[in-house]
């Protein structure tokens, strides 16, 4: 039986890493996930995400809210309704620029 | 350099199998995705997608509407802000049965 839930009443974390992040962790290994887990970060107005490179890609999309992505070179804006896709090792940092919070959602694979 | 489009940018294609389902790839093989692919469907009111099933999960977000998803033995309504985790080789459905389009993301892993 397919699991429905709404993201309101999935727990909400503070992220310790960068600003007035937090994530609900939406789907993942718990609920049976077995490749890749979606997350629902916030971010507040003037909050931003670690600037940071992992080995795994990021795929996002940008529920409300805009912002900026800051890479090692370069920055892009962004906002509602926008796909992003980080690759794997690149840097990046999603910093909100506007006067409402910043919702979006990430989505990673599992790694064992 | 990560790859940033607003999903309007991204063409959209008509489904086949189903009713009145329209889908844009916003991130897949062809942007270099190596593990999984977000897509997002529009289902027009009254539409549906097919039901079927799959070896594949599905992990969605609705963004917009309201819906039912119709499972081998059971209905369950869904709404805007909902996740929903379909596990893989379950059968699933989603109709849509509101009086607006309905708009999801659909994240499934990219099959070699």
């Amino acid at each position: 039986m397919a699991l429905i839930r709404n993201y309101k009443e999935v727990l909400e974390q503070k992220v310790n890493e960068g600003k007035g992040v937090r994530v609900r962790w939406l789907i993942s290994k718990p609920e049976g996930a077995p490749n890749f887990a979606m997350r629902l970060f916030t971010v507040e107005p003037g909050g931003y995400t670690p600037f940071h490179s992992h080995p795994w890609e990021h795929e996002v999309f940008i529920l409300n809210g805009e912002g900026e992505l800051v890479g090692e070179n370069d920055t892009m804006p962004f906002k509602e309704g926008d796909a992003i896709f980080v690759k794997p090792l690149e840097y990046h940092q999603f910093k909100n620029t506007g006067d409402d919070d910043l919702r979006f959602i990430c989505v990673i694979p599992i790694i064992d």
